[in-house]
């Protein structure tokens, strides 16, 4: 076992212990990535990580077995595809002693099957969560190797975006914008993950799928994008314009500007992530665009591109020093436009450092 | 609605009622593109195609509300991201009377949160299953478009194989040999979903990682490649070798080639699953080498490269023509060498259609 996964098994385990968890079950995924590295191939075979107060075992598709046993020390329960995994499991839970966990803390993106088939296998009075209190808690702080890969990837973003920048001409689609980003992603090595182009009215919906929609001369335009390089993504959004803005759209760009640096106050450790999330939906309610400002103030960004911390107005999660999430207010005028600004950040101890090095101005493209 | 969803929707209903089945529960996947021909952006934002008895509802973010709305017109019972989805998942069962279901099927492949939500949500006697008999018996048959698409990807990995064949060379590394695959693909307009290159004692991890493991004269390579254009996948192993096989290679392929032959003759409309298992398992059992056919003989192929039906010795799934899977069984010889030979058939009534033109024999690239 390397190093790393040594450590952050005891730091989980640490977190069991004060939650009471007394199993953990992960699945091929990225709560699996941060814990191990890697991920074994996942398909519909059941394959479980099953955590323990004191040891640790893979339910395992035999057929995945040889090819993963060369990346991890880790004891196989293996089964094959006649017999199926309900011996295997039985024998896993019994060899880390997690028979009667008591709670169960469940990787909540595995799939249905593999959770229900875990839960029938446990004492029927097992209490069950996911993993906001065990390995999300851990997860939501970065180390130094996560942040200087988030930091890369956030330089890479920057690049892409300036791309479609110098890209953008009055004519061209939403999606040739896109294809601008995703080029400029793939030739810095990066895996393009999304490219929200949103022009004119097609802004105002924020997952907007990027359309064949032409960009015209005071199109204000929503773009929203985020590679992948080394295992870490990047998420942004700048917003362009071709031209003369639209009517009015310099006060709401600047309402939202100011959502976010309200939001950049209030990011401070020891702070709610609903503090947050009040601090930039303030701003714009009071300047009486409340209704138009859909979603959440943002999400944990790390391994996934969603993850916690979210920022929102319920949650009651403390802010720590190395934490890393989105900052991304936004107000969306039904068949006008939208305006979205969104920065990441990794939480200092005295507030926050944003890994962007682009302002958050509006772009103006020459006609 | 178009004419294939409210077909489909119209099926699995009827399925429902045969089966008893109260409401069937679909994630953003590939069973909702089954159904609705698209599905919305799967995120961790619980998100659910609901279908009742007699209606339909879908529980929907908000924030994806109104980009997935210009596509469906099922009734959308929204949550926003401070809300939560309690209230609207209760609103949607109420909507389509399902609230007291008797019976749900879950989509297995939904994310843990999602499934655990609605359970929690119906009463506590309910009784759960997954898709197989309602969904998945549905999706085992292929309709002509459906067929039409999988044989284009037929002939395209046919064409990629052929093009791995033509670039064999020793001294290239089983990635070099993998990117002139996953090239013939993109060249084709299909994006490469999986490059199996498995040379010499690593082709006997039958779902090994393909690595830098440089090609020697005299190694067997096994090559498992699939695509996907249209929204349906490719899936074929083929055998091949730089100059001389290794010593028992032509008896192993040879024994391997009589399993698929025997499976073909197996799989009739009204065969079970698991006969077509036994035949190809039993050629292999009767020649020594049963301890090293580890896996099970084929999978269903459809919109998911992995799908119902399953040729396990312990499925009880009887065929029906128009039904599509792999016929693939191995010999995994550990230090040595392993041979797979895979084809995908549709079961015509009077038998199997193998969708490939390429022969299983052995290629023996010049050294």
């Amino acid at each position: 076992m390397n190093e790393q996964t040594a450590r952050r098994l005891a730091a989980l385990r640490a977190r069991m212990k004060e939650t009471g968890t007394g199993l953990v079950a992960i699945a091929p995924g990225s709560h699996m990535d941060w814990v191990l590295g890697f991920h074994p191939h996942p398909d519909e075979r059941p394959c479980l990580l099953l955590v323990g107060p004191e040891k640790e075992g893979f339910l395992m598709p035999a057929l995945n077995a040889e090819g993963t046993r060369e990346t991890t020390d880790i004891a196989f329960h293996c089964w094959a595809d006649d017999a199926g995994p309900d011996a295997a499991l039985t024998e896993a839970l019994e060899a880390i002693s997690a028979t009667s966990p008591g709670l169960v803390a469940l990787d909540e993106t595995m799939r249905a099957d593999f959770a229900l088939l875990l839960l029938d296998a446990l004492p029927a009075d097992t209490r069950r969560a996911f993993t906001p209190d065990t390995l999300g808690a851990l997860r939501m702080c970065k180390d130094a190797g996560e942040y200087g890969k988030l930091k890369m990837n956030a330089a890479i973003a920057d690049r892409a975006m300036q791309a479609a920048f110098g890209a953008l001409r009055p004519g061209m689609s939403e999606l040739e914008l896109a294809d601008v980003i995703k080029g400029h992603f793939l030739s810095e090595g990066a895996s393009p993950q999304f490219w929200i182009v949103g022009a004119g009215g097609n802004g105002a919906f924020p997952h907007h799928a990027t359309g064949d929609r032409v960009i015209r001369e005071g199109d204000a335009i929503v773009i929203d994008i985020g590679g992948r390089k080394q295992g870490f993504p990047s998420d942004m959004t700048r917003m362009a314009v071709v031209g003369q803005p639209p009517e009015g759209y310099g006060q709401i760009h600047s309402i939202v500007e100011k959502a976010v640096q309200a939001a950049l106050k209030a990011a401070r450790p020891g702070a709610r992530a609903r503090d947050v999330d009040a601090a930039a939906r303030g701003v714009i309610a009071d300047a009486g665009y409340g209704d138009y400002f859909v979603h959440r103030t943002g999400h944990g960004l790390g391994i996934d591109i969603h993850e916690p911390p979210y920022i929102t107005a319920a949650s009651d999660v403390v802010l720590e020093a190395g934490m890393v999430f989105s900052i991304e207010p936004g107000i969306y005028l039904p068949g006008r436009f939208g305006i979205r600004l969104e920065e990441i950040v990794i939480l200092r101890e005295d507030g926050p450092e944003i890994l962007s090095g682009l302002p958050r101005d509006l772009h103006i493209a020459k006609t």
